[in-house]
């Protein structure tokens, strides 16, 4: 590992364990066995580190993700293949938990960065779920509210994944990925668009 | 409006607006023209004040909806209702989010007490989805994980919804609750156990 994954990997594993604020700088060169300074070096400011990091996750965890998704012509399996993947990523650990929830910490231009990834996720499936309905393979519902319900459910997992369980993993992507499909493409309904509320 | 609940009120807007980490109770103080010491007087600490805002918030908007869908007798309406009145709590304005974001600030024994109430959010549709399937009303997939979905996607709204378009807040309970129902209930493929991983 490199220097800087070095850092990357120790000040992640720190803010996972004792959050963003209660983590000062000195605590995470205490660890690296760094002085602050030497710290510096590499980052100009928590704010920088914390942006780093967030960038870095992404090149690994998500930017493959989406990338691999894309590759998938059929919309259908661009959508599944983007929701399971997606769903394993959020398993693995509480990164994406304290790097999401942290986001706001960031300078507006390295916000920006990185919200325009993650935002990459939903247009993918947004627009998948637009070319479905464009061949008659799925319910005219709004495309961006779908497109949150699936990437909704998915995100959500960070918050309640008990990640000692990780064997669950492929079972909890089916339940959403089929929920999701047999939702969307469901057609005996779709005619009678005066449905009543339930 | 009594002199706690304009406190709750001033402080949640001030940290929607600025942040929880970024509000030092002076200025909260200031905004109801209180002397700091006089905000002592009805709270202790920030956290306790944080502590009292969300069991408010928990007590005006999130029970009466618990209360009401505990009320239908009939499962698949427990879940519908929670699923909409939940969703257009969360289109309402962004405190759930600051709430749920900064729940982590709290001392443990507030913790749990918070935590256990939108527990019971999830217990609701989790117990329902639980009835519908001995009914054979739902398929038989994970009862824990059915009710992850359902209330992720419901949650997940905090994360992106803009609240100067609250008139959509119907089309996207709508949107939810017939992609879950359709997804728990189709039985086009619920046969085929051993169905293709898409």
């Amino acid at each position: 590992m490199d220097r800087r994954q070095e850092i990357f990997h120790t000040a992640l594993e720190i803010f996972i364990a004792h959050g963003y604020d209660n983590t000062p700088l000195s605590r995470i060169a205490k660890a690296l066995g760094f002085t602050k300074a030497n710290l510096y070096h590499y980052f100009q400011s928590k704010e920088e580190l914390l942006y780093q990091i967030h960038y870095n996750y992404l090149e690994k965890n998500f930017i493959p993700i989406l990338d691999q998704a894309e590759r998938c012509s059929e919309p259908k399996k661009r959508i599944s293949r983007f929701m399971r993947d997606f769903t394993k990523v959020l398993t693995n650990d509480a990164a994406a938990r304290i790097l999401i929830h942290e986001v706001g910490r960031l300078k507006p231009e390295h916000y920006q960065q990185i919200i325009q990834i993650w935002q990459r996720g939903f247009n993918i499936v947004r627009d998948a779920v637009s070319e479905m309905q464009a061949k008659g393979e799925g319910r005219k519902i709004n495309k961006n509210f779908a497109a949150f319900a699936a990437v909704g459910m998915c995100c959500w997992t960070f918050y309640w994944f008990d990640y000692q369980r990780k064997e669950s993993e492929e079972e909890l992507a089916d339940t959403y990925i089929k929920l999701f499909f047999e939702g969307f493409q469901s057609d005996s309904k779709e005619s009678n668009s005066s449905e009543k509320r339930i």
